[in-house]
């Protein structure tokens, strides 16, 4: 590994910078830095840097690009030249392209690997996205229980160059399953001729196959792991996901919730580099279905006319009174969101917490009625003013309901909690709003 | 470390459960499991079952424990005791733990430590919060370059249990500047004799000690990292961050993200721990604060009177228009949020994005003006389409721009680009969205 700048100090070369700058940038930087600068560059010059390169170094940068420049080069290369990187790269890297390539080029790629890269890859692209059997990689070092210590650090000595961490080894027995798990550091303290299953840990907190990535990150993140082994459902070990995956996986997963939770539907590309038509495409189905959730309040204005045309300063606080449910309800929903995503509130908690909700949204709504009962009075007289206040405390009530619970049911439903939450709640407590509103005002104003 | 099973199977006894069940949970639990089930017992009862435990195990259960229960624990036993759990903490740890103690406690906790940890934490605890020196911890091993691979492999081998990590060893030169690194995997492999100074890697990817965690687990996450040295303006190593303290501080960073763009303040009490009190004062801020935005729309709605006396039917589609303007305005401001957050996208390239924004918001705002015609068709008439229509397509734009300008804008004025973006697009929309809206049927409808 090579110097590297921290990340505020980077320098990275202009397109059109000068040879002897790009040099120097290729001779110090680190190949994460690297990939990224290729990764920016018209193809085809890309192209000819990444063929200067050596093997390894050649492989490293490729497999640090994303995914979408790692197939347009792929797609570039001939196939045997493209199965020299694909035989070094990392078995989980090598797996996630050869998911994105045509089915031809999928082909042409495999006739030119050896079988056991063949099978190696054919299983691990068969497992569903985003779960575990999807980011694991098989390159795990095993231990037998009755090797002594010094048989086992021959051993991953033998084996190192070939997998992912050596730092900790699964011990298995003759059935393939996951029995115990020894930390490099405990084998190079233990005496040599100690047994590996007299001084290995038990068997890891694990994940199965199919466990979604969310769960793995947080898995792997409350438990301070390392390494976090993946068994199939007879408990054999099929592969392992690293820290450094899980934190990938960790920020995917957040980034998704994030467009989930403002109604765009999730998108892989980097914000940076997405196009228009993705973007837009992304962005118009909840922004259209929207429209149609607002025509509930369209129409429950249209059903108070009377009373609108008697007191058209109601509608003076309209946007005031819908907007301060929906920030009441974002501000209930988005919580939830994030502490269902970290696994720190599960389903069933919501019996638990609605209570305190309902105290909370009290309070905030008790307290916003007092601030603008003034204004109304101000604007409409004391009769309006009431019906402001009192239409207040009840969407900001209302709107805290629906925010907090809304997530629940989107879970319960099989759908992700984010799911366009923040908008949905803006459009219930909209139309819950406007009901409210004027059913007050037609009552209280005696119309 | 013992047997704890996947996270969706972990089984956790009620706070009533029998006594052998409770006995079975501590003989098989992992610590994690175990300091979040005393966590939530009331305090007594679960002082009693930590004081049963062996020094080690406590340490380790106390650690893992949220650190409001830390504190009240702190409180409950004798500084002495309090002492020997701290000399045994991780020095983040307790760094933090320390901060937390009032004046008092941490004095007396203070007279009962040895030399080494008083300093030590009095060091840790000065750094600011959030930075790379607050998350740091100083448990790191470091090497000479004239040392041998054998001479090296001696010396870990002493300093490993105090040390957090030994994967990674810090060669340093006489004057405790960071010169290179060594992989513990790398020193086994080399021959028994061979210099540190050849075998070492160059100087590793480091933080400055006031970096911010965000930046810290950025970089861990950018070049898959397993530890990161943090260095002070002289290129001194100051102390190391490892993955998993990455992996929280980004979960913590973006927890807090979820906060401040829903409009709540900060907090770091988990969401289902957070008392009533904490909540309403979290949320009310910007609530009330928000009110105050909405004034502008009201008042843009009182200027346009007489015009929504003439056509009461506008008022049926206002809700709809400065939603869909919200919803644009919060998709684009989110996305942008979490690009600036994970680093993908840096302040300056906000001259390159605004353009593609526009289109996005032009062909979003034309769709949206399309779908909405026929409504406005069947409800008021060919002139009040034609209004709405024409507004749709304006506030989609507005809100859009808006949304993903006011990220950058934060971020330019030293705030985080996430403080309450949502709910400030939503307002600054909707007042640009009622002018926009009534001043176009002003002269459309020829008022």
């Amino acid at each position: 590994m090579r110097d590297a700048s921290t990340q505020s100090e980077r320098q990275i070369p202009d397109a059109d910078a000068a040879p002897d700058i790009v040099e120097a940038f290729l001779g110090t930087a680190h190949r994460v830095d690297i990939a990224a600068w290729l990764a920016d560059l018209p193809r085809r010059t890309a192209l000819e840097y990444l063929s200067a390169m050596g093997l390894d170094e050649r492989t490293e940068v490729f497999s640090f690009m994303p995914l979408n420049a790692q197939v347009d080069f792929a797609t570039a290369i001939a196939p045997s030249e493209l199965a020299q990187i694909v035989t070094v790269m990392d078995a989980d890297d090598r797996a996630d392209l050869f998911n994105e390539l045509d089915e031809d080029l999928q082909n042409r790629l495999m006739r030119h690997l050896a079988q056991f890269e063949r099978e190696d890859i054919r299983r691990l692209a068969g497992y569903a996205e985003a779960t575990a059997g999807a980011i694991m990689t098989t390159e795990y070092a095993t231990l037998r229980a009755d090797m002594t210590a010094q048989q086992a650090i021959t051993e991953l000595r033998r084996a190192a160059p070939e997998k992912e961490t050596i730092y900790r080894s699964y011990v298995l027995d003759d059935g393939r399953r996951l029995i115990g798990s020894v930390r490099l550091h405990e084998l190079i303290l233990a005496p040599a001729e100690s047994l590996i299953g007299t001084i290995m840990n038990d068997a890891p907190v694990s994940v199965r196959l199919d466990s979604s990535q969310e769960e793995v990150a947080n898995t792997i993140a409350r438990y301070d792991l390392l390494v976090l082994p993946v068994l199939d459902n007879e408990g054999r070990l099929m592969g392992i996901v690293t820290h450094d995956d899980a934190m990938d996986a960790m920020q995917e997963e957040t980034t998704e919730d994030y467009q989930r939770i403002s109604s765009v539907l999730p998108f892989t590309e980097s914000l940076r580099d997405a196009g228009i038509a993705v973007l837009y495409s992304r962005r118009v189905v909840w922004l259209v279905l929207l429209i149609f959730g607002n025509l509930f309040s369209g129409a429950g204005i249209a059903y108070f006319e009377e009373t609108i045309l008697a007191y058209v300063a109601l509608v003076f606080f309209l946007p005031l009174l819908i907007d301060s449910s929906g920030n009441a309800g974002s501000q209930s929903a988005t919580l939830m969101v994030r502490a269902l995503a970290t696994g720190e509130v599960t389903l069933h908690d919501w019996r638990n917490l609605i209570l305190r909700e309902l105290m909370i949204a009290g309070a905030l709504g008790a307290t916003m009625a007092i601030i603008v009962y003034p204004l109304g009075v101000w604007r409409g007289g004391y009769d309006v003013a009431l019906v402001i206040a009192l239409t207040m405390f009840l969407v900001v009530l209302v709107g805290s309901m629906v925010g907090m619970s809304l997530p629940f049911l989107l879970s319960r439903l099989k759908l992700d909690p984010a799911t366009a939450s923040g908008p949905l709640v803006t459009t219930i407590a909209d139309a819950a709003g406007v009901i409210v509103y004027f059913s007050i005002a037609t009552s209280l104003l005696a119309l």
